[in-house]
């Protein structure tokens, strides 16, 4: 495969996702923001707010390519490149309704080259991920089944694998509990000889067709649920969890912010309102408990 | 002085800011969390929430020891050291009026000492800024003239001096913005023969009580000021600011997310609202356009 492979991939990709969020939400439509950087390259951010039923979603591409600085060296881990190539397309889907999880997905692609412009390394790297604020167990299969279907097709040791590293990943270690219910995270995957150039491409494909089939049937299967104000106040709750995680441990965000990426663009990852209280404990026995006892770490084995 | 001194100070602080915080608020009260470290120490969180003024407010003390770990050594920039000492007391004060501005106070002191137990180095830190959502010039003027006429009372170069270190330190430098309109912010100052053994202690003290003249008085003018839900939004949107400060900038939040402090009495400073929507920028000419023009850093010199 070509880059320019991947670059088709991300817009295509960014086209039938807003094409399908507008369709579901009914009412709002996708903002578009194209931004470039002076050091070369740029993307094109999409955000639709204060749907009927979404109430923010964001679907990013970027496209950059530049000197590798040091602090880049130092993330990368890479101290023989030059230069680097980066593109991806970036998800999140913060639904109005409590009942309706918020979703995230991403898919990237990375080279790096020598002072001659050989590619000296490339990788894939990607996954999604659901947070439900409310506990629907079927809805939580039927999110990593698609998944695993999709990864099945490639290889049987891959969704075991990088579910595994999702519920590593999506960890806020400060408060011991994850994120969310997990999918798949994988990072710093390489095309071998074994595998052939096209593996990691498909597989990224494939997984973000998966997170389409993966996703939509619960926002559909749950649009209609009825909920009060005692739900919207947990939903803030856990929608403060979310900021603390992205603003605290999440690599890429924090990556993006420091190395001078657009603001604007990396924050639209945030959910729309968020509350912070000291210390809420959900009532013994309740909804809210349980789902707090499924995002502590001891309860992975059980999705 | 003997640490003992700084620990009667900051415990008999929280209790005047508690008792202070409660007569201004009229309604709620503090609820009381005691906790213990397993290494050693322990510390006082007081939160009150949902008041008739106040919003939420946490005052917290905290008295630790412990082994200088690898993690401690680094961001104390101390090899030497074997073993710490530290304690502090921190306020968060964010009215429920978008007209009130939210305040932060903070006065620390550090003992560091070697195999033997000797003190090999130690420190005071600290300070005080104001975070408004709409700006009154007349209160910045009066917060700061507050706290410069008690600098000056130790000394006139010791104003400019923390204002400007305060201003570098409460800077969202992925907004290149200010998170408020200032104070002071002092660390790593140590006493010296010239200044005598009490000097900081006495300026932290000094710096205590003119936060509580610099920042009550703003809120018994400005608690009957109107305001309606257009100040509310752009209240949760300078606090999603707020926020991101915190969680990504904040030494010591991070610090002591990092070092395995209490996460709870950490994040208390967190505001009890949020909201992040995607490239706000208010209207030219409103009194929200006015304010985030006030916290660019070339108006550092305005206040």
């Amino acid at each position: 495969m070509e880059k320019t492979d991947f670059i088709s991939f991300i817009y295509q990709y960014q086209h039938r996702l807003c094409n399908l969020i507008e369709q579901e939400d009914g009412l709002a439509t996708f903002g578009t923001d194209e931004w470039t950087r002076p050091e070369g390259g740029g993307g094109i951010t999409k955000i639709l707010e204060n749907g009927s039923l979404i109430e923010k979603a964001g679907v990013n591409t970027s496209v950059v390519r530049g000197p590798v600085t040091d602090v880049l060296a130092k993330q990368l881990q890479s101290r023989s490149a030059k230069e680097f190539f980066a593109c991806g397309a970036s998800v999140v889907i913060h639904p109005l309704s409590p009942m309706i999880p918020t979703a995230h997905a991403n898919f990237r692609y990375f080279e790096m080259y020598d002072e001659r412009g050989t590619i000296v390394d490339r990788w894939f790297g990607g996954g999604c991920d659901l947070t439900p604020y409310y506990l629907f167990e079927d809805d939580v299969r039927h999110f990593h089944t698609m998944l695993q279907r999709s990864c099945d097709r490639s290889d049987s040791e891959l969704y075991p694998k990088f579910k595994k590293q999702c519920d590593e990943y999506f960890f806020n270690k400060h408060r011991n509990e994850n994120r969310g219910v997990g999918g798949i995270f994988y990072d710093y995957v390489r095309p071998d000889k074994m595998n052939g150039d096209d593996y990691w491409l498909d597989f990224s494909k494939s997984s973000a067709d998966a997170f389409v089939d993966a996703y939509f049937p619960i926002v559909e299967r749950r649009r209609n649920e009825k909920y009060s104000e005692r739900h919207v106040r947990w939903q803030e709750i856990r929608r403060g969890r979310y900021v603390e995680f992205n603003l605290i441990h999440d690599r890429g965000t924090l990556f993006g912010l420091r190395s001078g990426g657009r603001t604007e663009s990396i924050l639209m990852s945030l959910p729309p309102r968020a509350r912070f209280e000291y210390n809420d404990s959900p009532p013994v026995g309740s909804d809210e408990e349980r789902l707090v006892s499924v995002l502590k770490p001891q309860a992975h084995g059980t999705t």
